[in-house]
């Protein structure tokens, strides 16, 4: 079913796993980036509805090393809440979720395995673990955030790629003002019983569904570069252009224009995965949908979550924009 | 959507809120019962396929006190998992979630006030903090549990009561060899825009839905008592008959049955809301489906987990036991 527009979805946000934990460090959260994302969120969803800078936190529960009872405004209703209109927020898992997953083989399905079943009630725990702490960081920032498992949402795969799936409880709670946050998952799939439901598969797949006016991937380096970004060599890709039969090219810099088949061929571990990136970006930019990769936290991925980049793109905005262009000779 | 026994549900359990939490400390587990709870439903389970006492801990994740590095047993393929077949769990709020709600107001309705939209944020954050605790308790004792909430399911109610919900994601968990373990949540209402969905009504449409073979309450009591537990004169109610027409008597202790009447009119709180208590299970033992309301953690709530009441109840057995009785003179 396609969303009838009756409340139309601004963006999609993906929080990458990189982003918001520390990858090599088990189940351990960067605070510091989490509450900058957050913090962004909040000034990107107020613009919309109002200047006033105050926070209306909604994570009234107990947290860990903090005092017993947790404060709430007694008086709340003269008080701003924040337009949650039409945002989408998608995480991945990075340091939760994939020791279990990568330990037990999840992700090669199995269920009749012991290992594998244990793994994915695991792998199940670590993430949705994440998603309640990315739930609560929103919240404290006023952001009426509402997690939801693509498990329990019933969402499964075939052979991997995600089936069709029902997004009409997800419309529902864009549609009564909340902001829904998804992650990836462990699911059933149909052909290998389970499997591991990545956040990238399902920004692509809500994408299709819900049609944002933009995505933004959140990630740990500026954007996508022509090789691995730890190279002093790296170049960072400003513009990409996706035509519509989905094969794309650089634009910026205009110097790596030549390279671009380079690219179409690369494998993913030469590039540090992001050809894989691209890829999977395009396939959402050929749908008209402009697509930003910036890192979280500064001043960039700001201007790309608050929409400011749909015309032109400012020459000292540092990041990757993918976008559909529909005269062919524009490259 | 009837389930077809593809694999049939042997029981519903309700974790009472006040039975694994200390209902008047706010976000506080009662750790002792919450495993003696899932030490009993993994003996039950257990008990259905394998005498192995050896536990395989399935929740992978880091503990708050506890060593960094969850261990996972290395040899974990030769070892044999219980049998998790047709078991759904469905959990109360207790001391989670009841604050938040009450502060706000989630109970009423009204989205368009912040505070309740805030509370709304926050009652879920703290009713998906406590299943996640659940979900972790029952994987520790090797438990495939999987966390479903119902809001994520996208059930919502009408007028306060379930409307028509989809429950086939909660069947395929189950077939797969899952435990859904579901919660008391806040949830989309289409008459006042949102409300509190109760455990207890998810276990009264699940009962209908899944036709389990007998459902288990378990509470912080010994069962359904004439008047308020803490009452000295306070006589447990040990069998109740409920007719086809949903009326219902007391059929031991035999000394009660003329005081039949008094329980049809009386008000909630002059029997501590245990009138409601068999009102509602009188409408899940209509359908055929034994109820027991029992005292968590006991000899008498294994008795009535493992299904060994179905037949006739033994005379030292504590608790209430609901039933059809299909002979309108029978009492």
């Amino acid at each position: 079913m396609e969303h009838q527009n009756s409340n139309p979805i601004r963006c999609i946000v993906k929080l990458g796993g990189a982003a918001i934990t520390f990858k090599n460090e088990l189940e351990t959260i960067d605070e510091e980036n989490l509450m900058l994302v957050s913090s962004q969120l909040r000034q990107t969803l107020m613009s919309a509805s109002s200047a006033c800078p105050r926070v209306v936190g909604m994570d009234w529960s107990k947290r860990p090393g903090l005092s017993e009872h947790p404060s709430v405004d007694s008086n709340f209703g003269d008080q701003p809440v924040v337009d949650s209109k039409s945002f989408v927020v998608v995480h991945g898992a990075g340091s939760f979720g994939h020791f279990q997953a990568s330990k037990s083989g999840v992700q090669k399905g199995g269920l009749g395995k012991p290992i594998v079943k244990a793994g994915f009630v695991a792998t199940r725990i670590s993430v949705t673990s994440l998603n309640l702490e990315v739930v609560r960081a929103l919240a404290r920032e006023g952001i009426p955030s509402i997690g939801m498992s693509p498990f329990s949402c019933g969402w499964s795969t075939c052979q991997r790629n995600m089936a069709e799936a029902e997004v009409s409880m997800v419309i529902k709670a864009v549609d009564a003002g909340f902001i829904p946050v998804l992650h990836g998952d462990a699911v059933l799939d149909s052909s290998q019983e389970c499997t591991i439901l990545s956040g990238d598969v399902i920004v692509r797949y809500l994408a299709a569904k819900l049609k944002p006016e933009y995505v933004v991937f959140l990630t740990d380096v500026n954007g996508v570069y022509d090789r691995p970004p730890t190279d002093p060599e790296a170049k960072l890709l400003r513009e990409i252009a996706v035509r519509e039969d989905g094969s794309w090219c650089v634009l910026k810099p205009a110097s790596l224009r030549t390279s671009i088949p380079e690219f179409t061929v690369a494998s993913h571990d030469t590039t540090g995965g992001m050809v894989t990136k691209i890829s999977e970006a395009a396939m959402i930019a050929i749908l008209g949908i402009d697509v930003y990769i910036v890192k979280v936290g500064t001043d960039h991925s700001l201007q790309a979550l608050d929409g400011s980049l749909r015309g032109k793109i400012p020459e000292d905005w540092l990041g990757t924009a993918i976008r559909r262009i529909d005269d062919p000779k524009a490259d």
